[in-house]
């Protein structure tokens, strides 16, 4: 199979939208973008034994390449709308492709997301995924605008993730709710969109709670802190790590593809109505206040302090 | 260094212009397209080793891997705007970055085009960049329009890089000519925006002219037939290479990042105009006729067969 062959079988199963002029096929892809809309992207590459495991199903590496990228269109309040793919493989594999597109199309069309080009290219396993999406210009969520007295907030559960790397790389299998948080992350785009006049600033927790918070704390000239004992786990973390582990893996833990926001106590209200609505817990874990950086207080309200801080490429 | 060091140190040298409303620093960039333009969107990946030699110098790296997507921007005839870098690195290597970027940003500061996102990740060294283009409804190039009694032309020389190649994989150093023309392609930005209203079909030259044009030929449902004899040559492939081997190169070679294109016999003296303006070679190298597939004749008008038909990642 040749690399024409590879793209041939992509375009094939490549679904299109009203507002692609051109998709797969040309030199490059042709896009409308409303005149009332901003446009939003993002780029994120996965490489293996990097970002996924090698043993990763490759339906789960196709959700998963998608996913972290429509998880930062998310954090803007923005909706994604098209999507590249460049896709290195040491080989072609008809089978391995065929896999991931399962798993990556069946994430881009639940969210309506059409993938309009891109390349195939021999090389390590790798996976550069950009997304674009849409947004009002007056409703964009940015990490530049948390405010002192502000909550700060969490989607979901925090640490599964990076449990389930514990798990493998403890040389057993991981647990499957947990593995699950590891291959199929699912990206917040609604309750973002839902937090556009609520929440002051966003972000995607792709690299640990207090190394991305330590972000919009940096951008919004604020310090942030942390009530360790509020961190939400699933039951499955909570049965399988002790609370130091566990702990450790909420705050810093990589790859929870939840949303952290801070937004004003004035709405509290609102983010319980966003909750049963959802049906996805939304847990304050801390306040903004005066200052900069981030800390972390355990249950005695005593400082914190992090085994290491989220998951930092070229630190290990 | 850490990945966020290195994000710091791309971000503070990435320029701006006036339609970037956020660039990197965020989850995702914002961008504003003008209302009467369509988004052009290109993405391609260089892997070392598969698309330039381990030993290519950082800066030519940087140089090559905008300067290959600016091609595919210029081939739509679009104006080529922003763009988003994707960077593998198997350690964090200051060195190796600052160098990258003098030729990448020195490329994208001649071009107008501004680095607006990406990351940074750990992995074998590989670099993905998507850019951004704009362009007029009614002024795109395609693949598709290719017309039957069109000339086929090309612009520049053929050859050259895939030269460089053949004399590095001899074991030797290239000429400094064409080791330049596979380091620093030049992206037909200008003369593609000058081909709207000239040319019917265009492409650019990555996979080779036979295989290029080939793509031309299928989404066109026509026949491209080339004159071996009028190849566009260099000096310093002339003078390197005999007859044969030369014109291998030339049909086949992959990495000449030139523009091919049909147009009209009507339009040969506005694309004489063209070649003076910006003496740069233009030259007619074949027609299109009714049929489908690419044929190549050689100087006696006997069918040339290809030694390969171009570089199909994959194929060795």
């Amino acid at each position: 199979m040749s690399e024409f062959d590879l793209i041939a079988r992509i375009r094939d199963r490549a679904a299109t939208r009203a507002d692609v002029i051109l998709g797969i096929g040309d030199d490059a892809a042709l896009l409308r973008v409303p005149p009332d809309k901003l446009l939003v992207v993002a780029t994120d590459t996965l490489n293996v034994d990097v970002h996924f495991p090698a043993d990763t199903a490759p339906a789960d590496v196709g959700w998963k390449a998608l996913a972290v990228n429509l998880s930062d269109i998310a954090a803007m309040g923005a909706q994604p709308a098209w999507c590249t793919l460049s896709l290195s493989l040491p080989h072609a594999d008809d089978a391995w492709v065929d896999g991931f597109l399962d798993g990556f199309l069946a994430l881009a069309s639940q969210r309506d997301v059409v993938l309009v080009g891109g390349d195939t290219t021999r090389g390590p396993l790798s996976i550069c995924v950009t997304v674009h999406g849409l947004v009002d210009p007056d409703s964009v969520l940015r990490r530049d605008a948390a405010c002192v007295d502000d909550d700060v907030w969490v989607t979901g559960t925090l640490g599964d993730a990076a449990a389930a790397l514990v798990q493998l790389r403890a040389g057993g299998a991981a647990d499957a709710a947990l593995r699950m948080r590891l291959d199929r992350p699912t990206p917040r785009i609604e309750i973002a969109r839902e937090l556009v006049g609520i929440a002051h600033a966003c972000i995607d927790l792709s690299d640990g709670l207090l190394a991305d918070l330590g972000h919009v704390c940096t951008a919004s000239s604020v310090r942030g802190v942390v009530e360790l004992g509020a961190l939400p786990a699933s039951p499955m973390l909570a049965a399988r790590f002790n609370a130091e582990a566990r702990q450790g893996l909420q705050a810093c833990g990589g790859d929870d593809y939840e949303l952290c926001f801070t937004a004003a106590p004035a709405q509290r209200d609102a983010i319980a109505r966003l909750e049963r609505e959802y049906e996805v817990a939304i847990t304050q874990v801390g306040r903004i206040v005066a200052g900069s950086g981030v800390s972390c207080v355990d249950a005695h309200g005593q400082p914190w302090h992090a085994p290491r801080s989220g998951y930092v490429h070229f630190a290990d």
